[in-house]
């Protein structure tokens, strides 16, 4: 096992399934005994620790010149139900790995280095990217029935709003990610410089058809709210192809009332969602999926949006240097934009970021399969070690 | 209110709720108040009354020629929880309501008359059309969770075994209905006499995908069974209308896995439907459903036949009859398939069965909006008056 493995499995093992899994959802048992495990690490770094009502645990390590504005490491701690070692513990695995070399090159940095262990980035009852957003201070702490969801964990509204923190002193955030996908495993290229963080556009779409028997209604006289919604979907499965490669459209959720075998659906439910880095892709399915609604006559269509987060483009000047960091490393590269949201994306309202990704073998995240290649996990670590010694000299 | 409809208010109104429909659940306490009235209304007529522990009312009221053979009327009790006056009770009242003409006219019949009212013909945890299949013994007993579920209602498979009959005794059933279609409705056509009850095929369809991140896994690597199902369930709206006008397709329930918006869905399980008189239009349905399947490259599919109920044809002496005595009445009437299944259905395995159906406003059941006018509710009392008068005449 090389070192940022070994690094990796301390941080990362708590809540290890028997099926080979890992269960570490935000504020429970297993998450804060990663934490542990971090507080550890930084400790045996000396780095100053912190933790706040969010549930994140933050280390600072101070620079050699005066006024440096810091160089912020992370990812997040928490995993999905039934998740993977690597997502998001190895981005804070690898961060902690980092400056362990730096201090072991007996390197002195200009730069003060702060690493993040991230609560609750995953999807939770609180928001998804939660302990990111709360130091970012983009929780909405008046949006209904947070304060009761977060009384679940213990915490009140006004703590959150206390972990906000002032970024003046912050030079640039750098995240080193699992791809999640499956463009650098199938492609073979070791590293991916992210260009940004797609959005994420979410409509509830219902058909309203006319709930009737399924033996006495002819065909000719149904208006099946089930066979309108199936041409809708397959209309923007369709389109979505047409417009661009880089554009996805996915129907996850389906509910049709009134539920019974004999009984004609008289409304059916779905999400739809989208995701690309330029809103005018998001913006044309969405139109062209409008516009085929009025066309089916088996149902009326309410299309409404419930989830619209921006994308959030990755820093040119980052990716430039994260590019030089590859090249330095020795290991091939690409430019491409992140499907999935991460902590960067709310970190990046308040300053530069950049995004570093690895190869998930066959693209698998969010299961027991997830998988990395130590080679793989230690070229990661290598180009982000370069990234912060290149950005340690500059200003 | 003439006098069928005081007959239906007082057998029907039990289960009455706020909102104008009823519910009237198999075994509950406001089905056997609609028992009671019945029963009330049976002493009245000087029947013979029996009740059995499949909740069926029974009453006999005997002929004067002697072995002459039961003509049998009948309808059920109970209802769909809010559904409406109409269904099943009307069939009820109605033959009520013509013993009692019967008697008021001083006819002395040659055969006697039976007087069925069924228990949980609709959907129900022991299976629909229960009462009539206990006495013609139709129940598979030793069905998984049968016992379990008729527990429930505090009896036993043996009791119902002993509900089970001997029709030696019996020359007919006829029951009267309302059509719960929209056939006689939007055509002004008074009577229907049914032709025969449809068969009900149903199958659980599975498609298997591949679930995986929805913002990470491009539109071209992807397994969506949700839009496989889309495709296929498009495809059987489409065949359906291309065989037979009177082949209904329903996709009446839908399931996703994982049932997330952020997750391509793994699998999705439909239950497809589909209905008609003749057992080869819903053999090509399926066939054309399964041979689309096989080109849908999204998914796999696994379709299994999980209810075969065959058609029943009602008899074509009893059809004829019924039209003369829809003639003798003055009514227009026509011939035609009844869509949903009956308590002639499981009767029709044992005797020779005849239908007749009377227009439902907008073809409505199954709700509270559920209606038939007065007039049209006499209509259907005269010819079955006539029909059991004419019946009577022969052997």
């Amino acid at each position: 096992m090389n070192d940022i493995k070994k690094m990796l499995v301390k941080i990362g093992s708590a809540g290890k399934n028997q099926d080979g899994s890992y269960t570490r959802q935000c504020y429970s048992k297993e998450y804060f005994q990663a934490v542990s495990s971090v507080k550890e690490v930084m400790e045996s770094l000396n780095m100053t620790i912190s933790e706040d009502a969010a549930g994140n645990i933050h280390g600072i390590y101070p620079g050699t010149a005066a006024n440096s504005k810091s160089i912020i490491l992370g990812s997040h701690l928490d995993t999905v139900p039934h998740g993977g070692l690597f997502d998001g513990a190895y981005g804070v695995a690898a961060s902690l790995e980092v400056l362990r070399r730096i201090q072991a090159n007996h390197i002195k940095l200009n730069h003060p280095i702060e690493i993040y262990g991230f609560n609750a980035e995953e999807s939770n009852p609180i928001g998804g990217t939660f302990g990111s957003r709360a130091i970012t201070g983009w929780v909405d702490l008046n949006q209904p029935g947070f304060k009761e969801a977060l009384a679940v964990y213990g915490h009140t509204p006004e703590e959150i709003k206390a972990c906000k923190r002032d970024f003046k002193d912050a030079k640039c955030y750098l995240e080193l990610h699992i791809e999640q996908g499956d463009h650098l495993f199938n492609d073979h290229i070791n590293i991916g410089i992210v260009s940004g963080i797609v959005g994420i556009i979410r409509y509830k779409v219902t058909a309203i058809g006319f709930s009737n028997h399924a033996g006495t209604t002819m065909m000719k006289n149904r208006h099946d709210a089930m066979v309108g919604m199936a041409k809708l979907i397959v209309a923007g499965d369709k389109f979505c192809r047409e417009i661009d490669d880089n554009l996805v459209f996915t129907v996850g959720t389906i509910q049709c009332w009134p539920g019974s075998a004999n009984v004609i659906p008289g409304k059916v439910e779905c999400t739809f969602e989208m995701r690309h880095m330029d809103s005018a892709k998001t913006d044309e399915l969405i139109n062209k999926i409008r516009d085929f609604s009025k066309t089916i006559e088996n149902a009326e269509f309410k299309i409404e949006k419930t989830v619209d987060k921006g994308s959030v483009p990755c820093d040119a000047h980052l990716m430039e240097v994260i590019g030089k960091a590859a090249e330095t490393s020795g290991v091939s590269s690409v430019v491409m934009p992140s499907g999935a949201g991460h902590d960067a994306n709310p970190m990046g309202h308040k300053m530069p970021v950049g995004m570093i990704f690895v190869p998930s073998k066959d693209g698998l995240s969010h299961c027991g399969q997830e998988w990395t290649e130590e080679a793989d996990l230690e070229n990661g670590v290598q180009v982000l070690y370069n990234t912060v010694l290149l950005l340690d000299s500059e200003k």
